[in-house]
């Protein structure tokens, strides 16, 4: 097996889970978040800096590196982690869902899914096979099967079609999966916000024997009420001894919501697309820095932050380099951002282990303002 | 004094001279590159990357800190050394140079100059004393005289007239400068291409007695013999023991023309700007790494360099995030470029040392390649 998954300790009062994935690139603490890094980079900041705030997996995009560089290339370069200097963990998804959040003219059949390149128009391909045989290539050390991400709203008849085509190609993945023992292979449930329907995705993929699980078809647009009842249950179907991964969330609120129903993984562009726009999290909620109001504020984002902005930089400053359009301004919120959301996870483990998990919660909300939390 | 300057040793075969220059934020050995943080911020990087590479002076454009964020706001925050986070050395500019190259309507009075803001649009004036007072609010360690960039080609009444005034405003400078044992205030000398309008330009700011002295008026579009020859005169008019700066000037044939020539302190946006432009300067020339050329090119940017880049990169990652438009291509670009010529320096420094200057003058041209020099 190329993961293993430890069980440490259960909250007693919510099914929130403290668990120790260990993968060939290292040990990760969960529930754990992953930064994103989209094309082989995660936006404005480097390796070290990731490290610094203590990031111990990293998410990619397997549909950005097929189009660009290509995934030969990254094999060349002796895979992913070498290609971009980055000896700690990685996953890729499966491109699937940028299949049908990104590229036009997508045509999906049972054999894969023909599209155009959202960059050149290039008329492309992907299939359980070539997705599995791209994820392969990049080496990362958890890879996602390839499944349809069915809309939001989306008929019950198409659900089902869909989810049972996903469950064939996660069979299909499994098969043509050539590195099993450096790389785990986890399914998808799909199924929208149908409770049978996820149901049978779960059953269908429960019996292929996944290492790990993904619930995905989530946080699609749906209200947040709706995909926490789909979490409620589709959770509990779940094996308590494989980790659990909810793709594409990373809002606090969803991300305490998750976790109180047994989430182990979450990745999201939020805290790196909103640093760039001039929006930082802080433990006392957003702030937009670019504001007037920050002109001649001398305070550190957050004053209960140590990162590296924090312990360095003031949002006068900030905010000038923004305004300015300077590059170093886009790494400092990200650095910030970034930061806020691996430290709250790490409190939010620490809580649990503390049996907590509900006091930090409200502590955290509290403070953050309920308004400002999604 | 705010500055010391020691010379510790000449070439015997040309005018290259080894120094040290102290300030009160640290020793700069010199002939140096000065790396340009034009809006309190060198592009793309970060304090610590600069001290990583050993640079000990930063230049900052006082025109720009003027127009944002205001020099007000810049000395609330107790000058630009605390500002920027940057507690080595500082030069800023007058904003003479950027008055006349980037402002619009721009009219020149004795007083000084009426302009608008290249962004705002806003009508604004400096004036030697204005000059002043925002460069003792910014608080560097060197700052300049206001004086009036002549443009190239330009007739020799105006010449003169122009010389002439900037000698009265330099006079006005020192008059005003509020904080002489803090910032060492240096002239500029004008004159253009006119060998006796720069020796009467020379003659007058000496009478005045400056801590250094630069050259303006050069690199604005005059051939690159015509510059080295009014470097040859100039020089040698100003006194041996004071640092001699050349303003604007950092491609690495003009780095060693300057030194060979007498020069202690350069600044130019070259190594920054084409970093950004996807250009990097290596032992063996330049190479612009965006072309399909290097996408499958393993090895680093350039054989010979240490620096972060170098140590960890492949040519094939930095270009694939080139073109993938990703921010940190442009700080591995940069950091190269900025740490290409602190070394260059370095290295020029060494020569002068071991009397061998013209020989690694020698070596490094049959190198870089002589067509690729500017």
């Amino acid at each position: 097996m190329a993961i293993q998954f430890e069980l440490l300790g259960q909250d007693s009062r919510t099914r929130a889970r403290r668990g120790r994935l260990t993968t060939p690139h290292g040990v990760i603490e969960t529930p754990v978040f992953m930064p994103v890094g989209t094309q082989a980079t995660v936006k404005t900041l480097s390796p070290e800096e990731l490290k610094e705030m203590e990031t111990t997996i990293l998410l990619s995009n397997t549909y950005h590196l097929f189009l660009r560089p290509g995934h030969d290339i990254v094999r060349e370069a002796g895979g992913l982690h070498s290609f971009m200097n980055w000896d700690r963990s990685i996953l890729t998804d499966s491109g699937g869902f940028q299949v049908f959040s990104l590229s036009a003219l997508r045509k999906i059949t049972e054999e894969g899914v023909t599209f155009r390149s959202h960059i050149s128009g290039e008329k492309l391909f992907l299939s359980p096979e070539k997705a599995i045989e791209i994820e392969n290539a990049l080496g990362a050390d958890i890879i996602m099967a390839f499944d349809e991400c069915a809309p939001y709203p989306a008929d019950r008849d198409y659900l089902k079609q869909s989810l049972e085509r996903t469950s064939r190609w996660a069979k299909r993945c499994l098969a043509a999966h050539a590195r099993p023992h450096e790389q785990a292979l986890f399914g998808i449930v799909q199924g929208g916000v149908e409770r049978d329907l996820r149901k049978q995705s779960a059953d269908e993929l429960l019996e292929l024997d996944f290492p790990g699980y993904a619930v995905g078809g989530l946080a699609v647009g749906e209200p947040k009420p709706v995909m926490y009842e789909v979490l409620d249950y589709t959770l509990a179907w779940l094996p308590q001894g494989r980790p659990r991964y909810l793709m594409g969330v990373g809002s606090p609120d969803d991300l305490f919501e998750g976790v109180e129903r047994g989430v182990d993984m979450f990745d999201c562009v939020l805290p790196t697309r909103i640093a760039r726009n001039g929006t930082v999290m802080t433990s006392h909620g957003k702030l937009v820095i670019r504001n007037a109001l920050y002109s001649r504020d001398w305070e550190k984002l957050d004053p209960e932050c140590d990162c590296y902005t924090c312990r360095n930089y003031s949002r006068a400053y900030i905010r000038h380099l923004l305004k300015a359009d300077e590059i170093f301004g886009l790494r400092l919120t990200s650095i910030h951002n970034v930061y806020f959301l691996v430290q709250m996870m790490k409190r939010m483990r620490a809580a649990i282990e503390q049996n907590r998990f509900l006091e930090y919660k409200r502590e955290f909300y509290d403070k953050y303002g309920y308004g400002q939390l999604s």
